[in-house]
């Protein structure tokens, strides 16, 4: 085993669009996918497990077992506007820069299988201070979103964007997939769901999606009870950091 | 060679159980493994070597080579009660996570094909203080299995189940097994005996096996022996543990 | 996928030079072949992806993405004299050995399929002091080849040389290909310009190319925002050569 | 590429010996094997190169270019009572645990493709003394060999061979190898002339070979040459001792 994908069931969907939610700073995707996943009855339909995920099980409170694991939900427009979706959530990103690359390339592959054309990826813009108001920073794959995206409020990010969001757009685009990157303002440091409101917020504009956001601090919540079960606390999400800092190689 | 199973002997068993005893926190599971080899006069059937174990050879008193391996052994259940057995015992896990998902995905290979549907994992967990009548921790696959768990005293693990012991048990989910993971008390500085009497006492239990404890002892000390010859003191063990935190990367 | 090469277009060359023009110590190679493939108006042909590149994308100043990657140009020879060029052109190198490997052998499959029979890889040689008139350093795999860059003024490299620089011309000599590297000296910390036009001005020499150098301070410009765009400033460029010294264990 | 043998002549040898010595600990093996190759007038028969090997090259005084690489060389046996022979000679071993895996395998199928049946290894047990007469230790994969050595005066090994010494007679026993490994003292910070005679002395009285031990400093010499050519000098023996270290894991 490498990186297999099990598919348990095979959706028909209309052109749908592939919103990715792991693990990052302030956990804004992870929030929001979670979220959009819930709120939409969103369908669990393949399981993704790789080698470069981590070697070990947790534990829930009940003593049952949980293993680090990708997941695709997919989703039915409702009514004429709303777009089909596809939801990446999971518990992890893979540890290896090779293994992010191959995570990417089966999530596509079943994306590309699906009819998916475009591309969404979310997270967070780490700042070294107290966010009242979250701003939003966007990249995009092309000038029309890119304006959009800009017209409705979103500032461009200048820099890098890391791990499996900024690999997504850019394995898609050798696709030809088009899509864009928002990620909010946050100090990074715990499930931060007012980043993922304004994140969730402009990703449910753009995609004609009507979700209540409600019930986010439910979803923040519970990302924050399975990280804390991966032994994730405040210090470790600093590891992150410090793992991504390895990738400065050139 | 990445990572090879050599078969000596294809052993005709009923519904197998396979029980893990690879080295890890106190070598709890690696005590217990050995004392049930040598107890149940288990038959060694195969022999795994990777390309992810250390590359190195070391040297018996006598001046004979011993190498990175892992060994699989058989015991039939004796009388209508005692189960059939696959044990796996070695003096090395993998080096690296691909590593570990590989061995651990070769080993329930060959479980499979035995009829295997049970994996029992052992392991020790690391408690800060001298430990005189180590607690026995629990996960299981299911609400039956973790019940009876429970029943006969044992508390739920609250945390993660490193390496093979947590890998098994999720890869096996993977393929339909069910099974529980039992973690001993223990400082985890040294072959620690008594965290895998207690563990032991409750693997034979579940499994109806009658097993004499007198001479645990015996495979503590060979365990010490083994672990001195492949140059692992106080303070490499330690390492193992430093080896482990490089895995909460998320 | 591991190392891709996509294939834009296949020219028709005749007995074309391989030249190497990827970031390393001083951006030398980078900012040369940048220059020689806008100078020459040298046309993409090939995109080359890696699982060994990093795993993020970039943002440029008007939101649109970049990813790391390495592209191949050609340029065929104007009047008679002039050799046909493919220049390997790219942000970034392989992150670790095996992958530079891998990328390597991918890049000299599709020149060796050109005709190609010659390599050209570039680079700088670091120096602790300011330099005024860069010396220039060789290596060749024969004696015709070097003893006409020494006749031309190049100094023997002493020691070795780096990366996909030196890996090229090793592996491109196991195909029977020949070739040389050129180093400039250069304090290495920012995009070096006039190391850059001490190698080109040999590199044009040697193949009889005619290049304006005017606008050689255009290419480290464009470079030297390449590496902003990466993250990439003087402390990483450290970084490279802590990375490098990694690669000396025997 | 990942590990390729270029076989440039197949010899016909009767039950060859594999001589293994490559750079490691004091440089021992190294020295003895050029010195074997040197005075037996050896033929290099195949080149070994790894994408586990370093990723750069090195120049000699002359400007030419030169890579890491291992090779193969034999010898026919002269009169009746000497012995074929198959010496791995080299520049480096792999610099990972699975390369070193791998490199092994590679040689293994050469060896064993070619009719040979017993193995033995070389290298240096760093004393953190001055050595005076450098004492000899083994070991062996059966009591015979074993008794042969210590009746000359060889002592066991206590502890661990690390890297290819190691892993050759590991893995050689998994194909029905038989095999030993003699390790001479060395203070092990720079090619051991005095350590490589003992070690030598004792293979040519196992083999039944008559080499001169007079020239055996032009050997140590030309290694440490190469080894500086290679940017390794006493501190980076050092790191390698560091690298080992990493191997110490669980």
């Amino acid at each position: 085993m490498v990186c297999n994908v099990l598919i348990r069931e095979k959706p028909v969907l209309s052109d749908p669009v592939l919103i990715e939610g792991l693990p990052g700073i302030g956990f804004v995707a992870n929030i929001s996918a979670l979220h959009l996943i819930q709120e939409l009855g969103a369908r669990l339909f393949a399981e993704v497990r790789s080698s470069s995920f981590q070697d070990f099980a947790v534990t829930g409170k009940g003593g049952e077992t949980r293993f680090p694991v990708n997941e695709l939900y997919y989703h039915k427009g409702r009514g004429d506007s709303e777009r089909d979706l596809v939801v990446l959530y999971g518990n992890t990103q893979a540890l290896t820069t090779p293994g992010q690359y191959e995570l990417c390339g089966r999530v596509l592959d079943v994306a590309e299988d699906l009819g998916c054309h475009y591309i969404v990826t979310l997270g967070g813009l780490r700042v070294d201070r107290k966010v009242d108001v979250p701003g939003l920073y966007c990249a995009a794959s092309d000038v029309e979103t890119l304006d959009e995206l800009l017209g409705r409020g979103a500032k461009v990010i200048k820099g890098q964007i890391f791990g499996v969001a900024g690999l997504l757009v850019g394995l898609g685009r050798l696709r030809g997939m088009r899509g864009f990157c928002l990620l909010g303002e946050t100090p990074g440091f715990y499930p931060d769901a007012k980043a993922a409101r304004v994140v969730l917020d402009m990703v449910c504009e753009m995609l004609s999606l009507r979700v209540d956001m409600g019930r986010l601090d439910v979803a923040a919540e519970a990302t924050r009870s399975v990280l804390e079960s991966f032994g994730l606390g405040r210090a470790e999400v600093g590891e992150t950091k410090r793992r991504e800092s390895r990738h400065w190689l050139i």
